[in-house]
């Protein structure tokens, strides 16, 4: 077991080479830690900034063990890491961060939200089927429309799917694939908010401010934080942030997707235990931000300071609009983060920038 | 040739593998840029954060022309590159940048006076010697005490002695290594300030906020920033800076060191081409820090804003202050920075940090 806090110097392993992994290393680096990254692409916009890169498949027992010989601690960029990784991971004396009760809630979306609503998180109506048959009698139960999603895997909108008519429920089962799913009853929220929170190993937390999120397609588009919110609504975010992090016994930062009701109510959506594209914000409107707040989680470090040092309007920059580079260079105010990655496929997230306005 | 402004994706080369290296190269890859070090440890503090290094010294012809064959754009965190080297580069078509005038200048202490001098930026008086006759000369007419430096190399205090008496020149140049040196008379400065200073391709100009700047034993111990200045003070600094970056055709960011006299009048003590220990404060007191504005700058982007947002303190954590690491993670205010040096020897720069105070 590395001695905790985990001393400058030390190694911190990341599984996951994406822009999510490249914001954690840099911001490992910057508090004088090496980053080791396991990530199956040799040229990965976090290995690129990383000591060293162990090119394999997550699921690869030789490169789990390297990892572990370089690394004092372990976390991840995105919840569909194996389950048994982490497993193996800390069967071989590794310390990993967030721990894998964090990620068997957060991949499977029915798990989920029955340890939200055990916690007092409350989330929408849902229920879980196996087989065509299971979701064509929830969805009698129910009633529709309604939405339908894998309940493993899919992210930013992938895997799920509208259930327009009851009669329909058959047939969407089979068209995400057969396997299983959850039925979620449709939330009529004002707005899309988000709480990105975190907890220390010694079970410290901390909040950032609110953000709130326009999605397109699926995926973010746009975030504004801090969200214009009500006291009131901040506290029950805060409230949901801390029931499911000691619920969850959790280390590190999460992203808590949440629905605010026309009644001021929040339902949480999903939570996703990692950094989060709508905690981005913090790198230019916060003192500490959501990458470093988790390399100190992880590492064992204090949690630092989460206040709002200024507003900011994030933008993902998707697919082609990563090329207006140039133009956005010029805009005093703009902060550019760019992802190094090769191909700017059609939606894919290449970048993003904060706009950043007094307080 | 590369295409100016040089777009994301490409690759910035590094001589030096230092923090300073390490500090551009996080910078560098916020923007979307890879970096390629050129350094002569494998295991450095730049290194390890950038997508390759080249192991070799800067000397060595194979290596320059590996980096020319995957760098766009060549920058250096430290002048004692070798202009040769520099030359070698841009024969080989790579665009190097800060260029070679401001590399000689730098790397003379008598050009680098004349420079300034003939620009308009006051120095104290001087002299050059070449022999313990022409110290022993010199140090009569000018009287003592006097400072004798080496004309190159030298840096944190090191290659300097005071002449007391003008009876010790010719064994003051001998303990020198009786190589060229210059004799400084004395500044009787109040207070020794800084100014870092950036130009971009198109000739456009930004300053930083002065900074204040103590030092030990020839090590700077602490900056801070912004320095309360008259408007007066600020302006001079900044016309200096001006004449300094113009005059030298500059491209990239620049550190000015200035001894503030009784009477209010600024001298120059010296210039360093380079991002500079004095403007560290910059990474968390204003929206682009130094290190983001140089590589801005070598790449042909338009340069960032440049008022600061904080107060800071800036002290450099060296040799073993490092081990206070843990403390300072408790300090809300206190932002780390470490460098990632495996041996703390005594009086080394092993990282520093930022305290940072509302404005």
């Amino acid at each position: 077991m590395p001695t905790l806090p985990l001393p400058p110097g030390s190694t911190i392993g990341i599984l996951g080479g994406g822009q999510l992994g490249r914001m954690l290393a840099l911001a490992a680096a910057r508090l004088g830690f090496d980053v080791a990254v396991l990530e199956r692409d040799a040229d990965s916009p976090a290995g690129r900034v990383a000591a060293r890169t162990i090119v394999a498949a997550y699921d690869d027992d030789a490169a789990l063990a390297d990892l572990v010989s370089v690394a004092q601690v372990i976390t991840y960029e995105f919840e569909n890491v194996p389950a048994a990784s982490v497993l193996k991971l800390e069967a071989m004396g590794a310390v990993v961060a967030p721990g894998p009760d964090a990620l068997s809630v957060a991949q499977d979306r029915v798990a989920e939200k029955q340890f939200l609503n055990a916690s007092g998180a409350p989330t929408v109506a849902f229920a879980s089927a196996d087989s065509a048959d299971e979701a064509v009698a929830a969805a009698q139960e129910m009633g529709a429309p309604l939405l339908m999603k894998t309940r493993r895997e899919g992210y930013d909108g992938k895997g799920q799917r509208w259930v327009e008519h009851v009669a329909d429920a058959a047939a969407t089962f089979e068209a995400l694939g057969g396997v299983p799913v959850i039925l979620e009853a449709p939330a009529e929220y004002v707005r899309e908010l988000s709480i990105i929170a975190a907890r220390g190993r010694d079970g410290a937390t901390a909040v950032y401010p609110l953000a709130e999120n326009h999605h397109e397609h699926g995926v973010l588009r746009r975030s504004l934080a801090p969200a214009q919110v009500s006291a009131e609504t901040a506290l029950q975010a805060e409230k949901i942030a801390l029931r499911v992090l000691d619920g969850l016994n959790y280390v590190g930062v999460i992203g808590i997707e949440l629905f605010e009701m026309k009644d001021g109510q929040l339902l949480v959506n999903e939570i996703a235990p990692r950094v989060h594209n709508s905690g981005h914000w913090t790198q230019d409107g916060c003192e500490v931000d959501q990458f470093e707040q988790h390399i100190r989680a992880v590492a064992g470090w204090p949690l630092g300071p989460t206040a709002a040092r200024a507003r900011v309007e994030m933008l993902n920059l998707l697919g082609d609009e990563v090329e207006t580079w140039a133009k956005l260079a010029h805009e005093p105010e703009t902060r550019i983060h760019l992802y190094g990655k090769r191909a700017a496929k059609t939606g894919r997230k290449m970048g993003h920038v904060n706009k950043v306005k007094p307080l």
